[in-house]
């Protein structure tokens, strides 16, 4: 669903049809589901603010003029030419961000919008990145912020949020439980969620813009990521359509999106043809920031790949395991969320979606120091008495 | 001691006065004294690469042609505008780092030059961030490194240079008696530190570019910064004297530097008027980065200090935690030692070293990824069951 050339910005439910106000301080729409911002022109170079080092750069792309951005230096991140194997490679090491995660793009966005509505407190649910990037930008923008976690969530993961003076609230049962209560709980509290918030993919999409900008302005002509919800599939998908729109690339970048094998719902849907989940493995794995069975953007990831005629893999825990070493011994810590995308590379070369010659870049989403009883274990010494 | 106008640069003695051809593989005088390169002439705005967005932007200032930088995305850093009590402050985000840590704008120029001139082995004492930035630049350059540190050393904190694949060797005793074993291995392997090597002060000058360029080529009026060894504050010096000297800036930024009252030597002979030291306090300190009772490069320190007019200051503990609970409180979840300079803000501004309407810099020179067990201290809940 397109808006006509030339309207205003405005809410969109793709699935139904139906559009919103985007003054509104809605995160979905009346019948419960996900919204995007219509389709908008686009930036060009000229349009770029280069005095900013941050995504600020790309202001111009967002739908609503945003008057004071709660910034904390995010974006701008470094595009790092590796060899792999046979191939080159650019790595897009999304951990140079203020909390150690891409997701920071995101928030940062999204709450520069709450915090210009006057928006005072928010809740958020997350078992880990999510609810960090949250916790910081509300810090920095004098917003309360209410973390929801699993019970069962380790205490180390959520210090970030703590720290950043967040209330974090356990909740009882599984991630699923968690997010059901931050559903609950959204009926009194702003839900200023990463999964759900249209501008937090507002933000997102400024990793298209940048690696225009950082490429001379041209297009990769292959993006590889990893998926739980989704976000850097849809904010790639968002940034490239408008660059398309604006006449400032020749072609979409086919995305290319690992899921662990472990956790593959979007792989197994892609692989079966349809839009709509299909049963599939659910078991623990060592790319937790992907653990994600129901993505609230289903079909809209999916469609997102299609488009681009992009493909998807579903990657074995001990081919995360080596990606996370592999990068590690060339001097590039990840945590194994964003290693998935690595261990794909192989993956997808050797089904000719990644080609010789062509511009690939692999997005490296967080650190390895966000990660660090997983990479404990995937580093210890041998015969380590610990 | 300043090199003839003209001359090729070369390594100087600074204490006794000795030069040393530049293509020596050395990393110290015949004596054992640290040596510098003979000041050059700085570059102009036009020589900045403003294609390269790493600090390699900054490579016509460095002494020596590197044709192939081993670089890992370091420099670039965000510059971000908070209120803090009464005043407007930059800080400048150095944990935006490949590692994590400012260290690594020291290490990429020096293991480049290593690389470039064929070093196969190195090795580097540290217990903490010097170890990780060099095992990473290591990796990336295809040269083994050995890890010489404490045997007290947590596990947790050698863990990221294990995983770049260096080796890491346990030596008993404190961190002196590292130190000595790394200096009776240099012998036979060569000894890449951070605190003695002329190039790592070479890449730690590039922060003083970045900020000249990040404040529209002009210098700030004052740095805040925290000494452990001092080499931020050696590369300010260096970076701005070069500015100074090709007529880029009006004048030296006043050098503002914070020490933990626990382990302040450099403020104790600062406070004697003496380049020597004198007995001082050494105790255990949250500021683990700065726990250095003899920095190499002692009167060097307090000589730049004294030639910027700066001002020291000794941190009591409590006042850094304040620091850090107070800087993440604004979204800056910065690691202990980088908050004693953001801490230190408060007494310079009482003393007249800070001023209000002046351009001041704090650098935050890590990422509290890199403290965990001293953030999880910090802050915990109240009534916390650990």
């Amino acid at each position: 669903m397109r808006a006509e050339s030339g309207s205003e910005p405005h809410y969109v439910d793709e699935r139904s049809g139906a559009t919103y106000p985007i003054d509104d301080p809605r995160w979905c729409g009346d019948d419960g589901a996900p919204l995007t911002v219509s389709a908008l022109p686009g930036i060009t170079r000229e349009q770029v603010d280069t005095g900013a080092r941050s995504l600020w750069r790309y202001r111009a792309a967002l739908p609503v003029r945003i008057d004071a951005p709660v910034s904390l230096g995010e974006g701008c991140t470094p595009l790092v030419e590796k060899s792999w194997g046979e191939d080159r490679i650019l790595f897009k090491l999304e951990w140079f961000s203020p909390t150690g995660s891409f997701k920071d793009r995101g928030t940062s966005v999204m709450i520069s919008l709450l915090a210009q509505r006057g928006v005072r407190e928010v809740i958020e649910d997350s078992s880990g990145n999510g609810g960090a990037s949250v916790s910081a930008y509300c810090a920095a923008a004098g917003i309360r912020a209410r973390i929801l976690t699993p019970a069962t969530t380790s205490p180390a993961k959520v210090l970030q949020s703590r720290a950043y003076g967040a209330e974090v609230q356990l909740v009882p049962g599984d991630r699923g439980a968690t997010a059901a209560e931050a559903l609950r709980q959204s009926a009194h509290t702003y839900y200023a969620s990463h999964n759900w918030h249209p501008f937090f993919l507002q933000g997102t999409k400024t990793l298209a813009y940048e690696l225009w900008e950082d490429l001379s302005f041209t297009a990769p002509d292959a993006v590889v990521t990893v998926a739980g919800a989704g976000s850097t599939v849809l904010g790639c998908d968002l940034g490239f359509s408008e660059l398309l729109t604006a006449g400032q690339i020749a072609r979409r970048p086919r995305l290319l999106v690992a899921q662990p094998a472990h956790c593959a719902p979007l792989h197994a849907a892609f692989r079966a043809g349809t839009e709509t989940p299909v049963p599939s493995l659910h078991a623990p794995t060592i790319a937790e920031g992907t653990a994600i069975r129901e993505p609230v953007r289903f079909p809209e990831v999916l469609r997102a790949i299609r488009r681009s005629d992009g493909d998807m893999a579903a990657i074995p825990e001990d081919a995360i395991a080596t990606a996370v070493r592999r990068l590690a011994a060339i001097g590039l810590y990840a945590e194994p969320t964003s290693a998935t995308a690595a261990a794909a590379i192989e993956v997808f070369r050797a089904r000719g979606a990644i080609r010789p010659g062509e511009t690939t870049v692999v997005l490296l989403t967080g650190s390895g120091l966000k990660a660090t009883p997983t990479m404990t274990e995937l580093f210890a010494p041998e015969g380590d008495e610990r």
